[in-house]
């Protein structure tokens, strides 16, 4: 055992990457930094709670990367460039074969995206983390949820369903024999933040938001913000080989697409003159982006299949949901 | 019960204070803020778990003072201005009676000091609190805890050792019915950050730190980062007379005022050309500051009482003590 300010400085100060903009990121009461001319700061915090976003025992690289990626999916949403991340990390005893792969994995992905760790603290009791991204967006330039229009079309990145079949894996040890099992297990804990679509978007995108509780549940909230409504093509939803099979049916894969939560991919809206420049701007971003819908009136709210209209009954997820 | 949504709206969204510099608060992916020119943005995280730093059963009004002060103070700590808050709350069901009071002690401090809540998160879990709160400081002036020199006078705000008393008003039903139970349990929940007292002293202060883990402690901080040690006087100790009669005994009462953590006063140095213009500075303040001794050379840590070298064995707080 050591004591807390060892185990600080030991796997979290001594290993920072410097930022120019951090003036100071440990050993005192703040940490100091400063900004760029003319940007507006984006900021979000998430918690992941053992046993409420994670099993207890999930490997600790896996739950440093999903929650620091899950933070940089935020930022992603507003086309915002991560800087600097605070973590606040509460664990029952000062466990080091769990830190060490919980640090390695959590400076990798900050490393990747050049975010330095400012500060945080370390605290003893049920094991939770919980983060605090900033990240700097040009003014008046933020991706909002509130801009979509009548008309703009419906893009998401990459593939949508995997990290619900993964959460199946982890809750359901039957579903371990499936086809594809690991893949998506490793889907579930492994999404890669959409930082660079995010940027990319910037000057085409009229909204975007990330899937963190499902794309139907986070559609809606540009839709409300937006006051529109919209028409999905759930054939178009992009849907990996391995979810297909894992699942075993078509139609419940779409299912799983459009009710997955945590998958961090963005869903964002382009007005009718940008949708020719989507493909050529988000060509350098290394995934792909698909054209799922259509931004329609108020109260309009449709699921298409093969030309018909669908009446499945989903929701988004709720940590505490109406009973 | 509500939503998770609703319950985020009904309790913090809806009853926000609106500065000029936040651009949007809640409701999207991230939060948006701006900043002055030529400042530095000062930066803290704090957790309080309940088991480690509060019982489960404190009034949920003193839980949320106690957070938001103690962040506050380490903004004080470093002269800086507040100005923003993210509030990541975890508690095992979307309890109001609780939410309520909890809400109402928070946003009664945040508008004290003109902070506002600009976002977070809220989880299912065991009940803890993690803040992130930010301030502006004017560039490369904020007081760090590396500025202290041989000979620059050793200051504290407020009195010491009364948040310790409170403490073993928690912990010790039997302390209930010592002279002043009620007054030093109310002081450990509902600390002053000194905000007025870091701003003022910004011109004229070496180095600062605020008192979370006990004067010692804390006192130490600087001295490591400043490379000099130090005299106190611990007669000088600024106590208060509820601390004296709870404790019965003087010497006892220092003790308490050197080890006692969670007193959230500020402990500052004052270089010999500035020593004249304390008082008139932190006049306005409204709490006392109180000299109780002087910089030396490094390694050197002396604690005098009547003229005569003491040997007491203290240590400050840690919650992963060595073992």
């Amino acid at each position: 055992m050591t004591g807390e300010f060892n185990l600080i400085n030991k796997y979290f100060v001594d290993r920072q990457s410097q930022r120019k903009d951090v003036l100071l990121a440990a050993g005192d009461d703040c940490a100091l930094v400063e900004m760029p001319e003319n940007v507006s700061i984006a900021i979000s915090t998430d918690t992941l709670v053992a046993g409420t976003h994670f099993l207890a025992d999930a490997p600790a690289a896996w739950v440093a990367h999903k929650a620091l990626a899950s933070n940089l999916s935020d930022l992603a949403a507003m086309g915002a460039t991560p800087a600097w991340v605070s973590l606040a990390l509460t664990m029952p005893e000062p466990d080091e074969s769990w830190l060490k792969p919980f640090c390695d994995a959590f400076f990798e992905l900050a490393d990747y995206f050049g975010v330095q760790l400012i500060g945080g603290d370390t605290t003893k009791g049920p094991l939770s983390i919980t983060l605090t991204v900033q990240g700097f967006v040009p003014k008046e330039r933020a991706l909002r949820r509130n801009g979509a229009k009548i008309g703009d079309w419906v893009y998401v990145t990459g593939e949508l369903g995997d990290s619900k079949a993964g959460l199946d894996v982890v809750l359901d040890s039957q579903c371990q024999s499936k086809p594809y099992a690991d893949e998506l297990l490793h889907r579930h804990f492994h999404a890669t933040p959409r930082v660079l679509v995010g940027q990319a978007m910037l000057p085409y995108a009229s909204s975007a938001i990330d899937i963190s509780d499902g794309l139907i549940s986070d559609v809606q909230h540009i839709l409300k913000a937006s006051q529109v409504g919209v028409s999905l093509d759930v054939d178009a939803l992009p849907l990996s080989k391995e979810l297909i099979q894992f699942v075993d049916d078509k139609r419940m894969a779409q299912q799983y697409a459009l009710t997955s939560g945590e998958e961090y991919e963005l869903c964002f809206t382009v007005p009718e003159e940008h949708k020719g420049v989507v493909d050529t701007a988000t060509a350098h971003c290394g995934v792909q982006v698909t054209c799922i819908g259509q931004i329609r009136p108020q109260e309009q709210f449709e699921l298409h299949a093969s030309g018909e209209l669908l009446d499945w009954p989903i929701s988004g997820y709720d940590h505490f949901k109406e009973t």
